[in-house]
């Protein structure tokens, strides 16, 4: 993990090496709601790895690799320290009639993926088996993300570089549906997923949630 | 509505100039399921218009128009004899939980719009007034619709020109909501959607549907 | 080779196993020429599997495999008989000024890529050596086609089942440039290019082509 | 022009509404040149508006709106200053073959268009009227550019706002063609070019252009 991790930032002291990789069919929008209305501007998928890090004695969790399939969901990213590329992502989803697609119930099976340039990066697969207290451990902690821009100028010091947490509000989730999953990393001339292919799944979870996001803090 | 139907079909009796917009969000999938595992090949959205028409004393819904973002989708399409075309369609969907989106209760509102060639031909709104025991009465029946082919040599016979009509099977639908709708149709090289411009607003819908298809039935 | 092609089509006696991979940047438009001044409407990009095979004693090439990224190129092929399909594909442009592309001359170094349902199922390579007199004898012939359109019923004859041939007019071709050429195909459950991985590169080619295409023949 | 340029920027001495609205279909690459061989990863097109302004006694050009079509694109642009956004652009490509497109030559004519979210905010022509010694004066000068990130938290300060300027290298240019053009505004929800709309026309040009960009310099 350390190789993920910049200084001074240190793996997490329990299970270091956890990761999370995380399919969202988002619904993104201002305080004005009018982006609901225009759907091409509030529609987005993502999918991102998360680890968790040490940092002044306390655990976070921290997004190593990112990408989204709309430019505003990119950029609202970059703000928040998230290094978002855009990509090609699908998920299955639930359905509630007819036979194209599971049920949230014990044995509904969805599948995800990820493409870059044109390539399969991301091959993912789930089944449910029953309803969960939790929802696993590696995202559930405050971001700690790094804010970096290099400068324009050669050999300068980087324009912005910063270390930066950020808290959401209003949240609201669903049930948790807790399952098995699989997950499988393909090769890219300009990706560095290798290096975190699974070698065990500890867990895998579906829920549905809301959230909100206005600002941050500066750690350093 | 006369140059939209081609002979020997005629408009209906009552209203013959009704004309439903139906936007949908769908998964799709064959009899082995796989698709639903690997959702870029079963995940398309569509926009399509139907109207009514007469043919030997019944009465059919028949789309003139319809827009798919898929090649699977519109080359079933095509069988099924809907002259489908690309288009880029986006759909409001409603949410369980958080504030990015509506709720499938009275007061929630859904936007949509297709676009074909990077110029927005539709755009459409709707809000949910309440609980409705109907859905519409346009696209209620079965189609009839021309599977047709032209010869690829000069002023030959068509290669194929059918009329045909299908019913499906396994259908399952959701608690029907009514509305309010606006839709308006803007300017495009290629389509010819103006004539149909909307002069009354007679009702509008949403509800969740699923549905099989395998075969239909020739006849003409 | 065989298992590519239906009856009554046989293999060519020379090279039976010949088979050209060809990418092509077109513009397209109609008699109108206005297409060119809206190049969404006119551009598109397009890769293909061109074979040979023998029909009532003559050598036609034929199609197995087509990608293309626009609808109207789509439609427009199925009428041809070309099975077309949407894919994602990318062909390096020679430039005439810079650094970022390469010169057509010899050394001149080119990639092309085709990608379906997010998959890369071809990469291709190609160098120049020198000026070449011809430019590959797969694709070179009159195409044979089949135009095949299954019947909406069960078990009933195809609405639509033709052999067909086409010519073109008006050709202007450039100046040929021969060079070497690497080619892979990658796997994907959709298509079933492995059957045909290249064993040996007889020889790669490249020219700029423009030609008008208007009606064929129906030959069975 | 003012309501274009933060303080301390004032508008150009002559013609200070003079505006640029440039399309380029690029190629790209590092200095490993390996993307060249990859094209979906080398290719973009982009489109963007350019106008002048004055900063220390010196008449720079400056980009107060731009659109590109990969995200490698767009984050170079960022770091250089340049406000991109993701749109769809497409431009007419000149052929040396055949009637589907115009020659580098007199009577020659191009269409280009730049569509965001599904609604078309560009659409241009233009017909080449003769060769020219010059390619026009707005975009002609080194740029003036702010490189700005706001803080992630409320109230503070920006975490970037400079002021750089940047020279390429290695700089190739074609002939140049003069011509007539036209060009429309389109409405969005979420641009401002309607304050731009064009006035008159003064002149249009095209010509093909290699540069190589590694650096530039901070003014404040």
């Amino acid at each position: 993990m350390t190789r993920w991790l910049p200084d001074p930032l240190e793996p997490a002291e329990d299970d270091p090496d956890a990761v999370a990789v995380i399919f969202a069919d988002w619904q993104s929008c201002s305080d004005t709601f009018e982006e609901l209305l225009d759907p091409v501007r509030s529609q987005y998928k993502e999918a991102f790895v998360v680890v968790r890090c040490r940092y002044r004695g306390e655990t976070y969790s921290r997004c190593v690799a990112i990408w989204v399939d709309k430019d505003f969901a990119m950029v609202r990213g970059w703000h928040q320290g998230y290094p978002k590329k855009l990509g090609s992502i699908w998920i299955t989803r639930s359905v509630t009639h007819g036979k194209a697609g599971p049920r949230l119930e014990p044995g509904g099976r969805f599948g995800a993926s990820v493409a870059v340039h044109d390539r399969r990066i991301i091959d993912a697969r789930f089944t449910i088996t029953g309803p969960s207290e939790t929802s696993g451990f590696v995202n559930a902690r405050p971001m700690l993300h790094t804010r970096y821009f290099p400068s324009i100028e050669e050999g300068a010091e980087p324009s912005m570089d910063e270390l930066v947490t950020m808290t959401s509000y209003d949240w609201e989730g669903s049930q948790v549906w807790a399952g098995e999953a699989e997950i499988a990393f393909g090769p890219s001339p300009v990706e560095e997923l290798e290096s975190l292919a699974p070698v065990e799944t500890i867990a895998a979870y579906w829920r549905s949630v809301g959230v909100t996001w206005g600002i941050g803090t500066r750690l350093a």
